[in-house]
């Protein structure tokens, strides 16, 4: 049985539970803040969540994580099986990731945790951004899913990158990222009825308080 | 044949390039700057280089491509077979990209480009590269590759990523990351040794003075 180390709020913790569920695959949480005692970083080189423990050891950073469910996992692909349609959705992950996830984490303190970044920065924050967005505009096919007719690693990617970036671009610029992007607006919505969605979203929810005490006590010092 | 775009100072270009070389197969060089142009965006929906020209059409992001060549490419095996071992490999292609890559690229405008950064980014520069750097030391084997006993993708990705890095940590900061790190320096000594290395450094070196006049005509608006 896999373990996924990590915690309910993490949104790459969600990324490879989503997985998980959609493959119908066994595991166990364990709940763990990303950190850097010596314990945590024999688990994860980084200090990062998630992880993801597996007969042999551990296996860290999201992407190879899925990549290895793939490879071993068995349940319903997440990937196409045709090469070059396979690469257009490890394209599509990438893209998300690089091109609006870490610029919306530019945002994350001032959007979320109450502290102020500079100007030069929420420019660059909001830049990358709208041309994160251009870019999915221009790669993503939306018919219905991300990267075709089936749901694939590059919706779980959207799914969890797209609402922090959203939350972001509102706060900090009062810019709605979708207000011209039906397509992508529609799929949200088809994603948040899935039942596994569902209960990730009410997994984060109960998480919640106990995240924020974290934040604040690791604010305080 | 694959047609590789981009231009020979970059390095995830030349990252695609080296596993070409290695794979044994046959490309064609593209030369062309990352930039915003219809025609360019056409090819590549961020603007960035690299991308591979295959028979269906165009693939993006250099590990999403490199991951396609090890699929369809033939010749010899950048990835190991076990899906354990695999695992490891692309978990330490995204460390090196993610915590050494990357934060190396918030010191370029003042490592190379004759621009000045905060003193924030500066500060967010150097603890993020002492951590990766870290980061590789808890999880490479260096025996004497990055993942083992066998060249892989990781060493791809440690070659083009940590010269910059070193560069970068130099030039703002007096530092050598790799004092303390002997193995890595190994490593690249060894590495540089190989005949498609060296190919690929000349290629550079033969193109550096194309690139700093488009980046100067491009400082200048």
């Amino acid at each position: 049985m896999f373990k996924l180390y990590g915690f309910a709020v993490s949104n790459y913790f969600n990324m490879v539970k989503l997985a998980l569920l959609e493959k119908g695959l066994e595991f166990e949480e364990v709940t763990v803040f990303g950190n850097q005692s010596e314990e945590f970083l024999a688990i994860s080189p980084r200090g990062k969540v998630p992880a993801l423990g597996v007969e042999q050891g551990f296996i860290n950073e999201t992407s190879a994580i899925l990549d290895y469910l793939e490879e071993v996992g068995g349940g319903k692909a997440l990937l196409p099986s045709e090469p070059f349609a396979r690469a257009q959705v490890r394209a599509l992950m990438k893209e998300i990731e690089l091109y609006i996830e870490l610029p919306a984490r530019i945002g994350y303190p001032e959007a979320f945790f109450g502290a102020e970044i500079s100007t030069a920065l929420k420019g660059k924050c909001k830049a990358e951004l709208l041309a994160g967005i251009d870019t999915l505009k221009r790669h993503a096919s939306f018919s219905p899913y991300v990267a075709g007719d089936s749901f694939s690693l590059a919706d779980i990617y959207f799914l969890y990158s797209i609402d922090l970036a959203c939350g972001v671009a509102k706060k900090l610029f009062g810019l709605d990222l979708l207000v011209d992007f039906p397509q992508a607006q529609e799929l949200l919505g088809l994603l948040k009825q899935n039942p596994h969605v569902k209960r990730i979203a009410a997994d984060k929810d109960a998480a919640m308080a106990a995240f924020i005490a974290m934040a604040q006590a690791k604010a305080k010092g």
